[in-house]
This record gives structure tokens, C-alpha cells and sequence, in this order.
């Protein structure tokens, strides 16, 4: 079934993405692609009483959304892949549980929307599943609480750093009929750790993960940066992009003119101050549903390889002064 | 592909247990089932410098009997699905770095290895790949830093509170030839909610999701108690063993005579002051690894019903007053 090269898939049977939907907070709804989102939610605690609850909303609205795009019911969903950076995974048990859908949590820091769609399409087109669910989401007050400082303290952030985002993206992949967007191929990801040990340039550490799965995937699909209309890592922002660029140029390859980054086009960085990019599982997820899926739709792209990115910390790891290694999955959609 | 009722596979290709690895830490090894495990460390350190990074050594050293067992290379490990109860999975990402296989992170909670093991058998059936690892560990200091109190604090704990297992369990599935010990199918659990809010209870907020999942699984492979040899839940502890036999009891199953609990085997309660039995991720991994695959291998069981049981609850969800919702995943276990 597709096996091919040292760590990739090629579908045979190749999964339909028949539904995306995307909820995002009101900075994300402010930048350049905020008219894209299907759901804008100025309040930042969209109507809870805790910054996880919130999150929690967000994926409930997801699936919601998938639902009703989808005209599924959720008991055509057999399976739901997702997670998000919360320890043990609160926003998304707290958010999907009234659904009632067979649940597989997943964690890969902000690389989670790489995994869940992986391993969601692996049970689609393995004939499992006509209709899985995949998706992931963050929020940048719970993540700020978790991995930073109190909000209240407003500490200064370093250039190199980025800014969580505020939001959950989900997909519905589907059998049976094989055209529109589909997820046709994977590569999936080792853990890397070049011994980056500061929190705050994930970008950095997360780099050489997505060089590292990005060649991978050359090698096992014989294809090279000329062959996809873009390539969109997940959230490397400006910092981890030109890292990116430099360590697949010395493995000759030359990504320049058609890497993308969700982390660089989710926030305007001069005016939102948000320094590196936009980061956290609901980047790329976001911007995968909002914005790249249309691009497909429209025919601005044909072939996209998609790359979310995570870095693989806690704050217990990190106080005890562990490196900071990462990890990042490869997708390949194509418009067929 | 073997998709039968509504959260359930049959596998047509039936994955083989083909290695599978224990260790585990001294109160284990002191334990009813001590004289099966492969390693006992009784260094709780593990020789390292801190109670996570133990846990990581633990996780490192049963994928190198693993692979010694196998007589299989690193590289002839195609996927790991691998988790375990720290934020971020901090136990697995740096306990599995070095053999730098392509990694699926899973949570959930101490029924990840249910649900490495589903994704896993999935994953062969469908031909993905030749040999995967499914693996998890949990470490009684590390878990009791982050859910608990601080060990030096020494609280009294409740009766119906369990002892987390320090230890490491994992397999490595193959294709190729059905013989030995095989899994047969899978049933994939929902959260189910309860309302339980006593997170020292763990054994009564999981026990309705074991008995969904088994409910489940009875309906979707037309089954009842009698099919099976065995049917473990991870670790339910003697309280939730009973609620469990209520359930099912009030569902029309009486699996009185079959049930068995991890938790409950792993350690004697009355001298190793271990309350109502073991618990963590670890506690069903080692036990399956260590016990039930091997009564499968001497023929003393022919079927047998493994249920890994997970509580999705942080620290975080607890203190803002959300309730733990359960999770269980069924896996059929055949000897062929």
C-alpha cells in the first residue's frame, strides 16, 4: 500500500479533503489573512470562564463547522485525530468530548496538524475510515500561561520569538472519490535536536526537524523543490525560514522561491509586533484551511508539500536545562 | 479492510507481537509479577539527574531490548508510536531521540498503550510498514511531581487512590507471518464523562469508559465475556474493577469471571501499601509485556481482551474544577 523510501507513504487510495474549517481569534483576524477564517471570536475567552475552556471552544466550533460544511452527522465520523499543546491535552478532550467520536490523541508540539493529518489519512486510504476528522488547536493566552510568563506580567520578548496563535483548524478527510484536494503522499518525522536550548528561538530548533524531513521526502518521492507550487512549513517564522533555507542549500537544494511559511503570512510582523511569525499548533492548521486548501481550490497551486513544525519542550524540560529538539511531519496535497 | 460495526477493525492480515520488552523500577520488581519483567532498576534516578530524565532511560532501554530481541536494527523500525503521561511528552521525546525513527506522539493518558498499540497494528495491517515499536512508560516521581504533591511532603493518600507503576513497555508489531501472538482487532474508545471530580479516584472515572469501549466491542464483534480468555483493563484498580462489573452488569454482561486489572496484579496490595493498585501508562505495558503475552505464549490464555484505561485530567483542568473524563482502547489479542 504505497510504502515507499525510508519514511514515506504514497497513496494509492488517496484521501479527499471534503471539508476544512478554520475559527481563529481577533489578532489572527486582523492580519493578512483574516477575511479567509470562517469564524472570527474577538473575545478572547470566547464566552468561558478559563483560557482553556476557550480553547477547548475552538475546536468544538471546528468540528461544528465540519459538521454542518460537511452535511455529516457525527456519528459518519469514525475517528478523530487531534491534539493541541496543553499538558495532558485538556483543550481538545475538554473540546470534542460531547461529539462522542472515536478519539486518538496525538501530540507533536506545533507538528500535530502534520501528524493528525498523516495518520488520518493512513486510516482513510487503508479503507478504516470514510470519514475521519484532523485537527489540532492553540490559544495564546492558555500557551502564554503554560510555557511563558502571566500574562498580567508583560515581559519583553526577544526578536527571535513568535506569538502563539489563537486558533483551531480541522479537516475532514474522506474516501471514495479521489478529486478535489487530497492528501496523495507523507513523510514522516524523526526527532532532531541540534542542542538549541533557547525556548524562545523555536524557530531555530525547529528548522533543521523540517530540513531534515523535507530532504527525506525528496529522496523517497525523487522530487525536489521544483516540483511543488509551494512549500509551507508550519511555523518557522523569519528566524527558523532563513535557517531553513541555508541548511537544505548545503544538502543542494534550493527552496528559496517556493518556501512559505504559515508562521510569516498569518500576522502583518510590522504592524502587529509580533516579531518572528505566528506559532503553535493552530498556525498552520489555520492557515492550511483558511488559506492554502483555497489556493488549491483556485488553482494558484497544484501541488503543495505542507510541513507542520514542533518543538518538543516543556517548561520542565526546559528548567532543567534540556536542549530544545524538534520534530515536523510532511504532507503532500495535491488538486486532483 | 476489516472495518466492522462502529468503532471497530478486524484485521484481514493479522500483526505479530514479535519482541516485547519490560522495565521496570524496584517496587515493581518486589511485586507479584517481579520474576517476569526483563529489567528492574532499582535506582529510581536510573543514574540520571532528574526523575524525567529517568523515565526517558527507561523508554530508551526497552527500545534496545527491542531491538536486541528482534535482532532488528534501528533502521528496520519504521514508525514508533510512543507516549506517556508528562506535559509534552517530554518522558518519550527524549528517551527515543537517539535511534531516530520516524515518531508518532500519542496522549492518552494511561491508555496510550491501547492506543499505540491500535494505531500500530493499523499501521502493519494496512502494509505501511514491516515492523513499528508501540511503546509507553510512566514513572511514579515524575507523575506524582506533576499531578500530585511534592514527594518530600509525604501526604496521606485516599484508599481508593492508586500507585503509579514505574516502568517501560513496549512491542514491536510485524507483518509477514500471523503466528504467536497476533492482533486480531481493535475498539476504539470515545471520552466518556461521568463527572467524576476526585482525581485521587481515578479506578471510578475510568471505569464507564472501559465499559463502553468493551460494550462496544462486544456489539461490533458479536462476542460476549465467554470469547475471551482474559479481559484486562489497565489500571482500574480494585475500586473501579467493581463499578466496571456493575456496568457491564447493568448492559447485560457479567465479565465477573474474566475480568482482571493491571493494577490490580502488579502489586499486592496488602504488603506493598500500594491502596487500591497500579496505575500510569507503564502499569498495562509492562504487565501485558511481561505477563499476559507470555500465559498467551504458554497457552494458559488462547484470547485474550486488553484494555489500557486513561484519565484526561491536568492539573490545570483539576484545579479550575472540570471533571476527569475517561478514555479506553480495546485491543484483541490472539495467540495464532
Amino acid at each position: 500500500m504505497g510504502k515507499i523510501g525510508k519514511s514515506s507513504i504514497e497513496f494509492d487510495i488517496k484521501p479527499r479533503i471534503s471539508a476544512a474549517a478554520s475559527v481563529v481569534g481577533q489578532k489572527e483576524g486582523e492580519g493578512p489573512l483574516g477575511s479567509l477564517f470562517d469564524k472570527i471570536i474577538t473575545d478572547p475567552m470566547a464566552g468561558k470562564k478559563t483560557w482553556e475552556e476557550s480553547e477547548s471552544e475552538f475546536q468544538r466550533l471546528v468540528v461544528e463547522l465540519l459538521l454542518e460544511k460537511s452535511g455529516l452527522g457525527k456519528k459518519d465520523i469514525r475517528y478523530i485525530f487531534a491534539g493541541d499543546l496543553l499538558g495532558q491535552l485538556i483543550a481538545t478532550s475538554f473540546g470534542i468530548a460531547e461529539y462522542e467520536i472515536p478519539f486518538f490523541g496525538l501530540y507533536g508540539a506545533c507538528s500535530t496538524m502534520g501528524e493528525s493529518l498523516s495518520l488520518a489519512a493512513m486510516t482513510v486510504a487503508a479503507g478504516y475510515a470514510d470519514n475521519v476528522i484532523a485537527m489540532t488547536s492553540s490559544h495564546f493566552a492558555s500557551a502564554e500561561k503554560q510555557f511563558r510568563f502571566p500574562l498580567d506580567y508583560g515581559n519583553q520578548r526577544p526578536l527571535c520569538a513568535t506569538w502563539t496563535v489563537t486558533g483551531a483548524g480541522g479537516v475532514i478527510l474522506s474516501g471514495g472519490d479521489s478529486s478535489g484536494n487530497c492528501v496523495t503522499g507523507i513523510t514522516t518525522g524523526k526527532i532532531v535536536d541540534y542542542g538549541i536550548q533557547d525556548s524562545f528561538n523555536m524557530g531555530a530548533a525547529m528548522a533543521p526537524a523540517a530540513c531534515d524531513v523535507i530532504y527525506n521526502h525528496f529522496m523517497d518521492f525523487e522530487t525536489g523543490p521544483e516540483d511543488y507550487d509551494a512549500i509551507y512549513t508550519g511555523d518557522l517564522g523569519s528566524v527558523g525560514h532563513q535557517i531553513l533555507i541555508d541548511l537544505l542549500e548545503k544538502k543542494g537544494f534550493d527552496v528559496s522561491k517556493v518556501h512559505h511559511d504559515c508562521g510569516m503570512e498569518i500576522y502583518d510582523a510590522d504592524s502587529q509586533d509580533t516579531h518572528a511569525g505566528g506559532s503553535g499548533c493552530g498556525c498552520s492548521a489555520v492557515t492550511l484551511c483558511a488559506h492554502i486548501l483555497k489556493e488549491l481550490d483556485n488553482g494558484d497551486f497544484k501541488r503543495v508539500l505542507f510541513i507542520p513544525t514542533g518543538a518538543l519542550l516543556s517548561t520542565i524540560s526546559f528548567n532543567e536545562g534540556k536542549t530544545v529538539p524538534g520534530i515536523a511531519h510532511a504532507v503532500v496535497i495535491e488538486h486532483l
